[in-house]
């Protein structure tokens, strides 16, 4: 029951409502966190027991969380082979995927089989970015104007204050957008193996700090909003949040038509006609379900899931070659991943990154090449099943109890 | 190392690698877990010692995932006092988030307490509603008016055909779009307390046989796209696809600056900066990190995470009252919660769930509104550190190990 | 010379600069049109012999503009025929076109024809509506919410308060949208063979006015911005801000060939990656260039042609048939026409309305099947151009004076 | 009566329909372009006195129209004073305007009076580009990865073969963009005073020519669409399309207060709430009526019309200065504008750009200065009509034909 205590007296301006224990060292001590979460259990009324349940060190969780009273527990499978052919990832893999949609996992899969019998996917970093996007104000336009001008030319001003401040990140050239007499200024950096947001939050403070020592002390912001960080926008179809990857492959019609049961013309029209829906949406992009699969990556591998928002927004082609076979791809233009950092070294994550031979660091690209090859199996799976009319079935089987009938797809789906 | 078995000879198109083991009635027994578990351990050279240690019971993973090998486990916390005055939620909450961002929970948390002490936030669900939108393939642009015509026609029918199929959902209407020689046919249902995609999915297949066999008999796929299931797109503003919630908050000046460190006036100075910013980058909507406290609640929840690629699309508004106080609201067209099915009875999510007096079946709405509440104080919290230049030094203090700052910090912080 | 007067003293916060003069009547009269004409040629130091030498009433302009100092000319042509079976517009037509663009008549001709030997284009009205969308401000997101649900009860009296003002308009349905604590209200309406937005802003206003007796008196404008008038936005796509048209048809392979130069296969093919680029650029819709022929009939016509900015805005697509044919259409949701009220009963735009049979009341919709089908056809040898490569030589030929080249070319093209 | 000749037989696909008659050399002599007019006024059954009544020498229309009849003549008036201070234009000017829409040319003369009065409005051209993007077509995701990085390293090359086609225009730079399998290469020029579609598109072909001798010859199309000529779509925002211009201006509350009757306040709060009402439409960017501005301009002045699609996209910003004056900006980052080459040099619109001082080389930078503050002018003024409430009066007054009233109006208006 939430409704606990004083809903009583509604003056509620000056309401004496209890916050949450404040403990010594933050509470991350084993201890603390159980008398937190005792203390939760008390004033909502609830069990926590699975919360309470978790093997991962509390002391380790610190610097991921506050307020920490254990751990959420998600079923978690693994899905496989998947075959890649990319710069950085190179063999057959087996992805973990952590998510409570029944035939999830087994589409993807399905999707796996059909590239990796394909001759597996190839995949591709063509864009290798992160962005801070601060805004400044200017008393007028033609000031906004001098001012955007000058910013262009104390560019490696602004790449030895930014670079000051992290021996990871690399400014890699910074863009002028006026609006009116303000002045977005975004910072692009190379970040390596971390997400790196807060190493770009902080060089690019460093470097608004030189700009108002330098250029005439303008008030800004350090979020403008442009940078696109965990929503969904149009400008992330250009890349520079994150990394730009391209999964492609070349499916045979035979395997097509055993894997996928539907066949490459098939497949186009049905890409054609969902196009169609995505353009009366008003969507950006076209995909069938590249959040399914990035969700189930990210949160078995310890990535911050909120990026999905902007990672989703992304490209799925599917078109048909000159012998009759299918060419399937997807464009995964703001892919922001990281091997190290964030959430990557806590108990599951760390194992799951290790099962994909990505944990730590020089890895990050790898595992970019990685998650697109498993959002472009989920893409053909979900096709194969739109397109056979196999959907609604599917479901039925997977997203039930019925093992009886769910074992006998399986074993027709990939024999 | 994932890089295994036989990279070796490139004739590629016949490749045999090993297949996921299929074991007996898939494969949910805690023994059978275990034996895939130890076969994904030698395939990949990986140890997955916190992967096996859940407390989730094996067999009750059936219906949400395949291939299961164990939990993937996220630090989870608590985050309130949230005072709701909600027509489904009315009370103090204390929320449960999962995540692995340092600095969120206690940027929520922050939020909640400016919102908990200003007298609570209102909350209102304006639509609730899901939707699958089949597309239909006709000779011709006339022929596909005349379809649209008669479909519109028929909606009873429809409705009849749909219903026969659930005891949960309702149709409520039935739109149709022409594109060209196609029509998009947009079933809209009532839900009840599920998310409700494999209900309505399979309401509508039988809808679309219904029209099948009386309006001609027109080829159609069961998804066209236009319903922006786990995508971003425009017409999810305008609601349909699950809850749309508002939630708001009249802040009192001095709580804005006790709590948030910032002026009203400042706030909607941010605001309104960075919706040019918003603008210059194509987003849609507008909004701070919607994503961040709604995936930090749908994985503590078990919500499905992937849905936060819809869900975040939403417009937050901060002005003033002519008294001079903040007035904050969110706007949330596109939530999809959901308190039955799905993950939400297993373990870790149904003790979160209870935490929230959500557990079960007549508590989707009231979870609407929390998630909502939750949301507005995560955008408070961030406009207040944007506005007043504290958000460089936050992440420095909770995205690292620093207990003696932080322990500073919040003290300051709410007092 | 355009800086003419007073650019002396820069005190400039009070400059004396000269006005327009102000003359009887607002000067309409012949005379008075020519008085102000030769004021702006001396202050401007230009001749306006061009411009004063229209054949248009000068009177007849009241209501259509202010300030007149004579007409703008644009080179009008012809090209057709366009046979079309719609439910309006029947029969063949030959259609006017204003511009400077070289080679768009030519290239619309060739469309047309193509159009005609295939038996016609198709065309349908879908939607028949225009709105107006006020912004209502209330005081909590509680208030906004239950302003919201009342507005829905009292449909009926705000129709009758809207149509109090008009005798051609009729209120369709109100829509209700809360943001936050704002609520816009979509007026919809029927506006026959007007343009309507004088008509509907008027009744809406006095809506408004029943809204602010009845229902508490809330602060409004009278635009939210939500309505779309003359700016390209997503909500454009789902209709309701004019006629939602489509028109479309049937290619023989052969007829595809011989006019288009091109193949139904390699249109498709130019479809399919050209949809891609629109994507990329983050598009509202797909299309070739609506805005060419919208643009060149509406300025023959006598249509607002600002409102190209909404009516552009739509969904070309071409696949192909069974048979191996090209089916081609054009989806325009937001067709704004009118053939009375605006500019339609002047001069050169009443008689361009004639040329097309729909001058005057009863003919809008035809008008829009007539405009659809023309927007089809420039679809369609657009995308022959392309898809062809012809388009860099077709431009040479007509884009410039070379009157041979361009009569062997014609010569070929429409045999 | 269009309905005209040969609707009987219905076997239509080989309908035998007049063509529009082909003439000596196209026909552009007085006498053939008078034939060509009787034979549509014969077909048609409509008189075409004014249509004919052009002061248009017909042999000048050759290069910018095929099968001319005549000119669409429309309203051209006058608006002013309009005080610049700009880098190109500076001075005060009094603009053309070509419209039918009663009300628009008083409103835009106000914001110029409110612009002049306030001291001027700042302009200024941050981008001058235009781009043509073709796309390619490879064999995979790993050739068009290694593709797009080959063209990057011969952006030299390409420059030498797109420059050998035009002594206007240069190649500024080649992004690319790659896109599953295929790669979108994104040329951007310099055009000079020309709008230059033609001079790039030829030079674009000789570099895609280029591309094939060179880089293994893959196939492409010279449009991909990302390009968004004459279209509206996100990426236009961030310039490169055309001209990025900006105009703004700082107005006293007194001005804003006796011609626009409003306050800064007002007009901000106006800003603000539609703001909202253009992000609940999905809108690209925000503004109250570009399309109107630039349409009467685009018109009166020959440039290519159908550019409108573009060009309106942009951002409008109204905010406060610390000293209670309002500040007033338009972003416009896709002007397409020109003084030379396409209609700019015909009759009326050669004499426009004259009043303009605009007329010829040299000008184009000048005239989308311009152009800017004209837009400027419009925003002002109605969002004073709707912070003010005034807009439906205006429209009632000078949308009709009462001149007492509209006479009363406008001498309070601007004393």
């Amino acid at each position: 029951m939430a409704e606990a205590t004083s809903m009583a007296p509604v003056d509620s301006r000056r309401r004496r409502v209890a916050l949450v224990p404040r403990l010594k060292d933050q509470g991350y001590a084993p201890d603390q966190v159980e008398k937190r979460r005792r203390w939760v259990e008390e004033k909502t009324g609830s069990r926590l027991e699975h919360v309470g349940a978790t093997s991962l060190p509390t002391e380790e969780m610190r610097g991921n969380i506050e307020n920490p009273i254990g751990a959420a527990q998600m079923p978690l499978a693994v899905a496989g082979p998947l075959l890649i052919c990319g710069e950085h990832a190179e063999g057959t893999f087996y992805v973990p995927l952590a998510t409570t949609e029944g035939a999830l996992v087994r589409s993807y899969e399905r999707g796996m089989v059909a590239l990796t019998r394909s001759g597996g996917a190839s995949a591709r970093v063509w864009i290798d970015e992160n962005r801070v996007a601060p805004v400044f104000f200017l008393e007028g336009v033609a000031e906004a104007h001098d001012f955007a001008a000058r910013i262009r030319r104390h560019e490696d001003d602004l790449r030895e204050a930014a670079e000051s401040t992290t021996s990871h990140g690399r400014l890699l050239r910074v863009e002028c957008l006026p609006v009116g007499r303000e002045v977005i200024v975004s910072f692009c950096y190379s970040t390596g193996d971390a997400q790196g947001m807060n190493m770009i939050v902080k060089a690019s403070h460093e470097a608004c700090l030189w700009i108002q020592r330098h250029l005439g002390g303008p008030r800004y912001y350090i979020f403008s909003g442009y940078n696109s960080e965990k929503r969904a926008s149009g400008s992330l179809l250009a890349g520079g949040k994150g990394k730009k990857v391209t999964a492609g492959a070349r499916l045979p019609r035979k395997i097509v038509k055993s894997v996928l049961h539907s066949s490459p013309e098939r497949l186009v029209d049905m890409w054609h006609h969902t196009v169609l829906g995505h353009m009366q949406a008003g969507a950006l992009g076209y995909n069938g379900h590249y959040a399914n699969g990035l969700t189930a990556l990210f949160i078995a591998c310890g990535q911050d899931v909120a990026n999905v928002a902007n990672a989703a927004v992304g490209i799925t082609n599917l078109d048909l070659t000159p012998d009759g076979d299918l060419y399937a791809s997807v464009t995964l233009p703001s892919l922001t991943v990281a091997t190290v950092g964030g959430g990557t070294g806590l108990g599951t994550s760390h194992e799951c990154l290790e099962m994909l031979g990505c944990a730590g660091g020089g890895h990050a690209r790898k595992l970019a090449e990685i998650v697109a090859a498993t959002v472009l199996a989920g893409e053909l799976s979900m096709g194969g099943a739109i397109g056979s009319g196999e959907f609604v079935e599917a479901h039925e089987l997977y997203g039930r109890n019925r093992p009886e009938a769910a074992g006998r797809k399986r074993a027709e789906e990939t024999p």
